[in-house]
């Protein structure tokens, strides 16, 4: 296949567009994706120069952040998921330790108050840096019937212990949610078992 | 609520891990989304250095691409989408003009060759500079019954016409798509009326 640019591997960079405030704290129990962490509230601040990009996302009930993964540490092509007992390939697996440490969420928007977005489903850590916000919509975003290769094989029993990380209650379907379920995070959850414990280096 | 973190506005800097080739090589003509580019087939080449991270990759049948929108322009906080004729917030748009110019698209994986990924459904443009891939997980990734603002007045008739832009078939629902349907990505589209184009700064 022909290229009609060159293949470059110069460094690009990204200036931060704003911070998220979170009550995730400790990435040893930070939920490991949004379906795992029902109810955490937190709050996406764009800095002023960006505040009039917020417009309209409030009629959107789900958005993506993109963000930097400042925590996560040096990354191996090989990882053992939080979700499985077998190494797998990297790119295979949602692990925050990557080449290039991107976090990618999808968060329940609740309200936008000026420059701040509060959102709610949130796996990021407290003070992590804000590169993108893009609407969720469901024409663009969904597919279903897809093949979850190895995750495929990880019962939803397993899926909502080890996913939780004692960060956020068991979750139950996300799309399924009742306003009851709210609130939850880091007050009801139950502490994980030893067999739930997963290295500081694992992924998911 | 507090913070840990400092909330820093440092620039970040990434590194490519690798390039898109596709058959997409005009901004102007280019799919807005992979669900406007069924069939449009591409090849995604990592560096040598990650190709085990591609290990696994091939038992998903879709993946999170994030990479450069290396042809992006200046952003503006107010976009008037394609799909849409009102101006929006950007961060309410999928506009590719951002302050910073992350793409994400969710494509097909076809088949896995040493340090290349078959892909189609692909909305990047050739050379595009890859930063991560990140696997699709219908339990991570899908949220239904969500509201999706501006977005939800766009009829299907409008979004497959003004969403291929003359880069693709006009594309049915790509959960439901037969194999029938491949391979039709720039050889049966029909060329886009002049109410379908867009100003290059538009916004999706």
């Amino acid at each position: 296949m022909r290229t009609t640019g060159p293949t470059s591997r110069a460094a690009l960079t990204l200036s931060p567009i704003g911070v998220i405030r979170s009550p995730h704290r400790d990435p040893g129990t930070t939920p490991i994706q949004p379906a795992c962490a029902e109810g955490c509230r937190g709050e996406v601040e764009v800095f002023a120069a960006y505040a009039a990009g917020l417009d309209d996302v409030d009629g959107f009930s789900h958005v993506h952040l993109l963000y930097w993964l400042h925590l996560s540490g040096t990354p191996s092509m090989k990882v053992t998921p939080f979700l499985d007992d077998r190494p797998r390939g990297l790119f295979a697996t949602r692990a925050p330790n990557r080449p290039n440490p991107l976090g990618l969420s999808v968060v329940r928007v609740i309200e936008r108050r000026g420059r701040i977005l509060v959102v709610e489903d949130l796996d990021a850590l407290d003070g992590t840096p804000l590169f993108d916000i893009k609407p969720y919509v469901e024409r663009f975003d969904v597919r279903t019937g897809t093949r979850g290769g190895w995750s495929d094989g990880v019962d939803d029993g397993t899926f909502r212990r080890r996913g939780a990380r004692g960060g956020a209650a068991a979750p139950g379907a996300v799309a399924g949610r009742s306003s009851a379920d709210t609130g939850v995070c880091a007050a009801e959850h139950a502490a994980p078992g030893a067999e739930e414990t997963s290295p500081p280096d694992a992924g998911y």
